[in-house]
């Protein structure tokens, strides 16, 4: 067996040598062979740049999200192949299935928030227009553009599909290629997904590259343009980031590392609370799923002082209900660690983890397996630990990576369950199991500065609840201090991590240009045709429709009131009206405003705009008195055509202003205009 | 003369030893001493987390912007002793107005924008809520709280006074206390700002430390929960991120180092043109003022090849009319370097230069000076180089921290202008000066990867630009690369560096209880009073009134359109609405809908609700058709009392649903309600 070929500057690169063995966690077999000899890693990050950047930044947003939902699709074909691979690793099905499906799962909440959240262009504008002139000729905004480097990914042993996969799709939406490396012990399932990626011919050549073993090289090529992102331990994470040619040339380095997570125990969830059982289950589930390999598992978990023995017991009882063994027997719950190495590494944290505590169940060094023998295959016995001195360290500095977690007495309220969550020094996640709306905001808002995310468990959500230990698309991963300091994912914030942001002063025809929004201040193009008689396609960003005047009479603002039902005083009573303190007297509705303004500015045949589906930022700046005559004028803001539609979405600026040409309302109008091609 | 004292600890701290001397600039008598001599950094640090941070942490992000803007107007009565101490440094009034009201500008910024984009409340709300669950009953929505440690500061020589301020003013309103550093040169003026800051007052004590002189062992302290910021020197900015503490515990880092930014001529701008004019203009400034000690200033003027000797004319023409010398002399136009280490650091990196370029203006060894000793004082004249191959390495790498520019040629459009600009690896700040919007793009555009600022100068924005030297607090400060890598200021994005964003997950109770504000699917309370009966204090978010339904008839649509004049034929032609791709029919408009939820939902009566003043993010998500009942949930989602106001903000959430019990709009009512004691 040759060792497994990486993906690099475009084919199959085959190490001449033997390359170190990995072995089947399960068996102890022979898996797969890696090495990296031969590999030019100058050369393939050149290549990410040169060819899989500029790939990549031709297309708009919603093109980059519409490859990611096919690569997603794509890949759920193969996933019966993935698990299999998966359990090699040691993974149970449920797993394998949290590695997979939640890898898809990432690439799809992507494409799916892509296409929601992103414009389909090619440019990112963050952020309202800054006016920096009173005169209105110059102002500022910011783009962002996609770094012109290569994502490099170094990670985790524990997550194969999951971790490249949840680094590629904010990458790619931001349009940056990805330099995938995995970690060795379980880079055979990672060259297996990229290879089935590489295969389908549905991303850009160059956007995705492949190192399977040791890097090398590969960190003294980086350069300014790059992205460094790592999952892994918190002692690797620090040495990357120490790196000469890092720090040299401010790479942006965005680490995720495992930390000391913590579980906290309501003091409101005694024994025969649904709180207490679901705390109960939470973490036994978190100290069994990956065999407690996650860098989200709960490590320690904070009990009020009087519910230890209550806690102890009740886990003990669950855990020992837990199969260990072999993944492919279905009955099996927890499979073996990642390495025999790994089991090793995990006896020795315990050891120290001992010096502070006790262990209530479980042995170390001995556990029934299910169809596997325990000494060739990497299996170790969940092992709860409880620490009755709180305050001392170990508890709190010491990771034993695997199935094992510290059960610690807190008393005193949520200001101590707090105290001793931020021992952690940095957290990824945490989770608060009460029923009590005082003490989670206390503990949440408490413990949010040490932590990335943090979950609140209890009988309302618990049904629906995706647990303590599962990171999620939307929502931001990683955590201060220990944990990295970084932050991966969170929706559109992961994309941003892969841009730069660029203040852009100008005058606002400019502006305008520059980021294809009209800005005000820009000229509007008044020609003779309406704008809403123009496709998509003719409609340009500045066009305009100026309609009105239109005087606002008393009866109208009677009639509105008597027909809509909104009969409030200040539409309707003088005397009551001036002793408001922003009206001075009798003022027309806004509703009845904006109302007015549409039967000004609307083209009444039928015509490219299809459907106004929507208002944004609308305010009421000057009240409307009766006798006021209103003009409307209307600006195409933004234009954005669907991919896969007959029709787009125009942004209209909408200003109406009184007989003094001052603003009474200013909102967004928000249409669907039809394409020319499809009327 | 004793060394200046720093501000640590609560009070101010005498060096016992004799310190380092610093000499004016202008006439190199000694102006100060420097010394941090007996200063426990650790305990200074500690004193800002156990003292400045929970007194910040206490008030909301309203009365922290309020003393931010009380410190700013008292700064204001003292700036006459500022730019005093400030030529000393060798500042014009000029450059001393940069740094001084440049400085309070900042803190006033800042004030108006935390009233306006923050909420009155001690935690922030980042992005919507991400519903987690298909049932409701679990869902995210992200937290920013202040990191529990200090913001570290550490300030460059050429602005002590903007330095401090700019750095201070986003830390102070996130919540987190600082502790500034200045540099030794010009250190008197930075120790004269703190003093007058701390006998104000104003801030409350901790959240201001100064330590004047070397920082000691201070970054040993430093902990996860801190904030280290660096402006200076790209080398000094390698160090300070490679320091072991600061890897090893994931310390934030945010660096802003002088850069070799470059402005570009665009091709339409010949000579007779303005933007030529302004090109010409704008270089001599950015090379004079401060004279040229400016991390923004353009180190490298990228020219059309053929407009390589009209311009070394112009500008040469426009630097023999800047008058040099003492900055007491109001006809001064360039004052001093800050000191003669500096100018012989100038003359250093000058002779690099020279090895790729020529003079084509000034004599690094001699200056004509006026009121004032060239060689006593750190006089130097500008230098204006030219490099006629601007692929040479030297005028993209070396800095010249001075009145130094050079002259490189560029051909062939945009895409070469940007490969040059690109050569900085990582600037400030880049300005474009041209008036064809299709240069503009492409230069803005390509070349953002590489900058935090791009500046559009023309005519359409001469008169208001800021200009390309000048960072605004609205805007990022801060450029990847050799710039450093961070970003500053930015409005509330400055304010987001100090702060931990953290995805909170929970049911929508929780939620609500947490965040403050209510979330879908969290219960609503509908009392007997109508909530807008209600006065600020007395309102509850979750109070909820729901009101219908009511019944849309043919004869109220045809009466709408006939009222408003909005005739669009979705509402009037059956036959012409069928053929419509999303309504099936004729439809009611929009605006009806909205105005007779209004007439639902209203309290006619004088009460707490003074106006509504706006809508938000309104959606129309099923058509209405004629015969349809609508019914209107609306219910408080925020409540956002005003400091000094006998008034607040209130935010409803506003469902409108029909008979099915589907909602046809969504969007936020949003309500001035007046206080009780105001009534």
């Amino acid at each position: 067996m040759g060792p497994l070929p990486s993906y690099v500057s475009g084919a199959w690169h085959v190490p001449p040598d033997e390359g170190a063995p990995l072995a089947d966690a399960v068996t102890g077999e022979l898996v797969a062979r890696v090495s990296t000899s031969g590999i030019d890693m100058g050369a393939a990050l050149e290549h990410g740049r040169r060819t899989g950047g500029p790939a990549l930044r031709e297309l708009t947003f919603h093109q980059r999200a519409a490859l990611l939902k096919n690569l997603g699709l794509h890949l759920r074909e193969h996933r019966d192949e993935l698990y299999a691979l998966s359990a090699r690793t040691g993974a149970t099905l449920a797993d394998s299935k949290i590695d997979v499906d939640g890898g898809i799962g990432v690439l799809l909440a992507y494409a799916s928030k892509g296409k929601r959240e992103l414009p389909n262009d090619t440019v990112l504008v963050d952020g309202d227009v800054e006016p920096l002139g009173k005169g209105g000729t110059f102002a500022a905004r910011h783009v962002c553009t996609p770094l012109q480097g290569v994502a490099v990914q170094i990670n985790a042993f524990n997550f194969p599909v999951w971790g490249p996969l949840e680094k590629l799709a904010p990458a790619f939406l931001a349009g940056m290629p990805s330099l995938v490396k995995p970690a060795p012990q379980t880079a055979y399932l990672t060259a297996r997904l990229v290879e089935l990626i590489v295969e389908s011919g549905i991303l850009p050549e160059g956007t995705l590259q492949l190192v399977c073993g040791d890097p090398g090289d590969l960190l003294d090529h980086l350069t300014e343009q790059d992205v460094l992102a790592f999952t892994g331990s918190a002692t690797t994470g620090r040495t990357l980031r120490a790196h000469p040619v890092v720090t040299g040339r401010s790479v942006r380095f965005n680490a995720e590392a495992d930390s000391l997570n913590c579980s906290i125990l309501g003091p409101d969830a005694r024994p025969g609370t649904a709180e207490f059982d679901l705390f109960v289950k939470q973490l036994v589930t978190e100290m069994t799923v990956k065999a407690g390999q996650k860098c989200t598992a709960i490590r320690r978990a904070l009990v009020p002082s009087d519910l230890m023995d209550d806690v102890a017991r009740a886990a003990g009882e669950r855990l020992a209900r837990v199969k260990i063994g072999n993944p492919s027997d279905p009955d099996v719950r927890m499979g073996a660690l990642a390495t025999l190495e790994q089991r090793e590494e995990v006896r020795r944290q315990l050891k120290k983890l001992l010096d502070a505590g006790r262990i209530v169940y479980g042995d170390p060094e001995r556990v029934e397996v299910a169809g596997a023998d325990a000494e060739r295959g990497a299996f170790l016995s969940p092992i709860l630990l409880r620490a009755d001195d709180a305050d001392r360290a170990e508890p709190h500095e010491v990771e034993a990576f695997g199935p094992v977690s510290t059960l610690l007495p807190y008393d005193g309220g949520a200001e101590r369950a707090v105290a001793l969550a931020a021992r952690g020094l940095g957290s990824l996640v945490g989770s608060v199991v009460t029923a009590d709306p005082g003490f989670a905001r206390r503990v949440v808002l408490g413990a949010a500065p040490w932590h990335g995310r943090l979950l609140v468990l209890n009988e309302e959500d618990a049904k629906e609840s995706t647990g303590h230990g599962s990171p999620m698309p939307g929502l931001v991963h990683g955590g201060p201090g220990r944990a990295g300091g970084g932050e991966e994912m969170g929706g559109m914030r992961g994309v941003m991590h892969h841009m730069q942001r660029t203040a852009v002063q100008a005058g606002p025809s400019m502006l305008s240009a520059i980021t294809g929004r009209w800005t005000p201040g820009a000229p509007r193009t008044e020609t003779g045709a309406h704008p809403f008689r123009k496709h998509l396609e003719e409609l340009r960003i500045g066009d305009t429709v100026v309609a009105g005047p239109r005087t606002v009479t008393l009866a109208d603002v009677e009639h509105f009131a008597e027909f809509t039902g909104d009969t409030f005083y200040a539409h309707m009573d003088e005397e009551a009206a001036k002793a408001n303190p922003f009206f001075g007297g009798r003022v027309a509705h806004g509703y009845l405003v904006v109302s007015f303004a549409a039967g000004l500015f609307v083209s009444p045949d039928p015509g490219p705009v299809l459907a106004n589906y929507g208002l944004e930022n609308l305010r009421f700046l000057t009240p409307v008195k009766p006798g006021d005559a209103l003009t409307v004028t209307l600006t195409a803001k933004q234009i954005s055509p669907r991919e896969n539609a007959a029709y787009g979405e125009v942004r209209w600026d909408t200003d109406v202003t009184n007989q003094d040409g001052a603003s009474v309302a200013r909102y967004d109008v928000l249409t669907l205009v039809a394409k020319r091609e499809a009327s």
